[in-house]
C-alpha cells in the first residue's frame, strides 16, 4: 500500500501536466511551452521508469511506454495533442526544436557512457567465441530483418507510398530495417545475470564481450547503410565505393582516434587537472565527446560513433592523477540521468498507435520481433567451447534497446523509416526487452538442473 | 610557466573551435552546427572562467568577456561570423534555438541555486539594517539609472530609432535600464570577505542579508516594469492596475508558494524518497523548479521568480530523511556547471563592440556605471548601528552581475533594450564586478587601521 503512494503522487503530477498540456493552445509563449514539455517528459520518464524498475525491468522500457502514452493522448481527446509537433519530420518551432536538441545531446551522452563501459583491451580479451557470436549476431538478424521487411512491406501495396518516400526504392527501407535488428542491448541481460549472482558464468562473459563487439559492428553496419542511402539520395547508383568507403572510414576513424587518443589524451588530461574552475573534469570530458562526435560527423559518420570512441578512449586512459576512472562515469551520471530519458520518452512519443489499426503493420511488428529473436539464436552456434549452453547465450542476446532505437531514429531523419515502420520497430524493441528476463531465468534454471544432474555436489 | 601550459592548450582548442566555426558555411547539418556552438561556448566559458579565477575574480566575468570575444570575432574576419544568428532578435534556426533554450534553462537553474542559498528565516534574521540597506539600494540606483538613461539616450537623437522600437516611448526604455541597476550580485563581495577571513564581520552579514532582500525586491521591480511595458505594448494607457497588479501578484505568488510549499513539499519529498530510479532527487528538484517557473509565467511573472521561490522552499524544507540540504545543491551543481555558463557566454556574444564606435554609447555605459556605483553608496545611510563602516557596505553592494544581466535579457526579449543599450549594460556589469575587489580591500584596510587605533590589542 505504502509503495503505491509515491506512484499515485506522480500520477497526479502527470495528470496535472496533461491538463496543462491540453490548455496550452491559449499559450504562445515558447518558454512556457518548452518548460511544460520538459516537465511532462521528465515526470513521465521517472514515473514509468520507476514502475518498470519495480517490475524488475530496465527503466528504459518504462520511459518508452510512458512516451507512447504521452504522444497518443491525442487519441483520447484532440485537446491533448500538445506533443503533435514532436511527431512531425522535420521538427519545427521553438519548443519542439529545444526538446529535439536535448534528445540529440542525450543520445550522444548515452553512447559516450556505453563507450566508457567498454575497453579495447576488454574486447580483445573475451576472445574468439565472443567475436564469432557477435559476427553471427549481426549477420543473421540483418538478413532476417531484411527478409521480414521485404515480406511484410511487399505485401502491403497500399502502404507503399507511406513507407517509401519519393526517390527511395524499397531496397533501402529493407536495408535500414535490417540494420536496426543488429545491435544487442545487453544491459538487461547483464542485470538478470547480476540479480541471479551469475555474472561470472562463462556464458555471461561471452555475452557481455559479444555485446561490445556488436556495438562496433552495428555502428559500421549503420555507416554502410547510411552511405548507401546517401548516395542513392543524390541519385548516384550504389557503387562499390558507397559500400566500402563507410567501412574504411569507420575503421580508420575508430583506429585513428584511438591511437591519437592514447597518445594525446593523457597529456591533455594532465594539463586540465591543473585548472581550478569548478566542474572542469565533467565539462571537459563532455566537450571531448562532443568534439569526437563532431569529427565523426565531418568524416561522414553518425555523431554517436565519435561519442562511443570518446568513451573508449577516456576509459583506456584512466585519468591518472586527475580523477579515477570510476569518477568520470559518476561525474557524467547527473547530466545523463537528466538528458538520456528525454531521448527515450521522445522516441515513445513518436510511436503512432493508430498505425496499428492496419493489421499489416501489426504483421510487420510481429515479423520483426520474430526475426529479432530467431536471428540471435544463431549466435549460439558460434561457441567454440563445449559444455556451454547455446540457448542461454541466444536468449541473452535477444534484447534490442537503445542502439536499435538510435538507428531507427537516424533512419527516420533520412526519411527512409516512416511513422508506421518506426512504430513497428519500437514495439519490437519493447517486446524483446520484455520477454528476455523471464526467458533467461527459465534457461538458467534448465541449465542448473542439467548441471546438478552431472555434478550433484556442486550447486 | 607550468601554470601557463593548460591555458595555452585550451587556447589551441579555442583557436581550433574558431577555425571550425569559420569553415561552418559549408555545413548545413544542424546537429554539426549545434555541437560546434556548444563546444565553442563551453571551451570559452571554462578557458576565460579559469583566467578570471586565477586573477582572483569570479568565473562569470571571464565567461562574459570570453563571450564578447567569441561574438565579435566577426569584426576580424567576416568568415568568423558563425555566431551572428545568436545576435538576432528573435532567435531563429535549429542550432540558435537549441543554444537559446540551453541558456534559458541555465538561468532558471541559476535562480533556483540562488534561492537555495537563501532562507526566509535568514531574511527575517538579518534585521532592520539589511532591510533598509536593501530598499535604499533598490530605489537609489533605479532613480539614478533612469536619469542616466534619460540624459544619455535623450542626447543621442540619431540613436533614438534604434533604441526605441516602434510603439514604445523612451519612458519605458528608461524604466527598464533603471530596473537593471537594482539587483546586487553579492557573490563577488562574499568571496572577497571570505578570502580575507572577514565573513563574520557585521558589515558582511548586513551586505549578505541585504543582497537576498535585494533579489526579492529586484524581482518585484522587474514584475512591475514588465507589467507596465506589456500594457503599453497592448496599447492601453499605463493604469494604476498595471503598476500595482504585478506587485500584488509577485507578493501573492511568493507568499502563496511559500505557504503551500512549506505544507506540501515535506510530504511530497517523503514520498519521492521511496522511489528507486536513479537521480530521482536531482530530477525531481529540477522539475519542481521548472513547475514553479511555469506557474510564475502563468501568473504573468518572469519564470526566474518561480525558480527562485522553488529554491527558497527546498532550502526551508531541508529534505529531511531524503537527502541533506547540502546534497541538493551538490546534486544540482553538475547540471548548473554545464548549463549556467552557456547563459553568460551567450550574453557576452550579444554584445556588439561596434556599438562603441559611437561615443554616445560609451557615454551611456559610463553613465550607467557611475549610476550603479553611486546608487549603492546611499545604502550606507540606512545603517542603524553606529561604529559600522558605511563606505565598506556601499562598496560591497556595487557589483551587478547575474541578476542585472537577466533583467537586461528580458528587456531585450521585450524589444525595449536594443543592441546598443544591451552592450552598454554588459560593460557596466563587467566594470562594477572588476572594481569591487580592489576597492573593498582598500576600505577594509582603512577600517582596520581605524579599528587598530581604537583597540590596539585586537587584530
Amino acid at each position: 500500500m505504502k509503495n503505491i503512494l509515491p506512484l499515485l503522487f506522480i500520477l497526479l503530477v502527470f495528470g496535472g501536466s496533461c491538463a496543462f498540456a491540453s490548455s496550452m493552445e491559449i499559450h504562445d509563449d515558447p518558454i512556457a511551452a518548452m518548460l511544460l514539455a520538459v516537465i511532462a517528459i521528465l515526470v513521465v520518464a521517472k514515473l514509468f521508469g520507476e514502475i518498470s524498475v519495480r517490475c524488475g525491468l530496465p527503466s528504459v522500457l518504462g520511459e518508452l511506454i510512458g512516451g507512447i502514452l504521452l504522444g497518443n493522448l491525442v487519441l483520447l481527446n484532440p485537446g491533448l495533442g500538445f506533443f503533435e509537433p514532436l511527431r512531425m519530420t522535420p521538427i519545427q518551432g521553438y519548443w519542439p526544436i529545444a526538446v529535439d536538441s536535448f534528445a540529440r545531446l542525450g543520445v550522444i551522452i548515452l553512447l559516450f557512457e556505453v563507450g566508457l563501459e567498454s575497453t579495447v583491451k576488454g574486447m580483445m580479451k573475451v576472445g574468439a567465441s565472443s567475436f564469432i557470436v557477435a559476427v553471427l549476431g549481426v549477420i543473421a538478424p540483418f538478413i532476417l530483418g531484411f527478409g521480414a521487411s521485404w515480406f511484410f512491406i511487399k505485401n502491403i501495396p497500399i502502404e507503399l507510398a507511406r513507407i517509401v518516400p519519393a526517390g527511395f526504392s524499397l531496397f533501402y527501407v529493407h536495408l535500414f530495417v535490417g540494420s536496426v535488428l543488429c545491435a544487442t542491448s545487453v544491459g538487461i541481460t547483464a542485470r538478470v545475470f547480476k540479480d541471479l549472482g551469475k555474472l561470472q558464468m562463462k556464458e555471461a562473459q561471452i555475452i557481455l564481450g559479444a555485446a561490445v563487439i556488436d556495438d562496433v559492428l552495428g555502428l559500421i553496419v549503420l555507416a554502410v547503410v547510411s552511405g548507401i542511402v546517401t548516395s542513392a539520395e543524390s541519385g548516384q547508383p550504389v557503387a562499390f565505393g558507397s559500400v566500402f568507403r563507410p567501412i574504411v572510414m569507420s575503421i580508420l576513424f575508430l583506429v585513428g582516434t584511438l591511437i591519437a587518443g592514447v597518445f594525446f589524451v593523457p597529456r591533455i588530461m594532465k594539463q586540465l587537472a591543473r585548472l581550478r574552475t569548478s566542474g572542469v573534469a565533467m565539462v571537459s570530458s563532455l566537450v571531448f565527446a562532443f568534439v569526437l562526435a563532431y569529427l565523426a560527423n565531418l568524416a561522414g559518420l553518425a555523431p554517436i560513433v565519435g561519442a562511443f570512441a570518446a568513451g573508449l578512449l577516456l576509459e583506456e586512459v584512466h585519468f591518472r592523477g586527475f580523477q579515477g576512472e570510476v569518477q568520470i562515469k559518476q561525474l557524467i551520471r547527473p547530466v545523463s540521468t537528466l538528458m538520456v530519458p528525454i531521448f527515450f520518452v521522445f522516441m515513445g512519443i513518436q510511436v503512432r498507435l493508430e498505425s496499428f489499426a492496419n493489421p499489416s503493420i501489426i504483421g510487420l511488428a510481429a515479423g520483426l520481433t520474430v526475426a529479432a529473436i530467431l536471428g540471435k539464436q544463431i549466435c549460439g552456434l558460434g561457441i567454440l567451447e563445449k559444455h556451454l549452453d547455446r540457448l542461454t547465450i541466444g536468449v541473452g542476446m535477444i534484447p534490442r534497446g537503445e542502439v536499435g532505437l538510435i538507428f531507427a531514429s537516424i533512419g527516420r531523419n533520412f526519411r527512409v523509416i516512416d511513422d508506421a515502420a518506426f512504430s513497428a520497430i519500437v514495439i519490437m524493441v519493447i517486446v524483446t526487452t520484455l520477454i528476455t528476463p523471464p526467458l533467461l531465468s527459465l534457461t538458467l534454471q534448465r541449465k542448473r538442473k542439467k548441471t546438478s544432474l552431472n555434478e550433484p555436489g556442486i550447486e
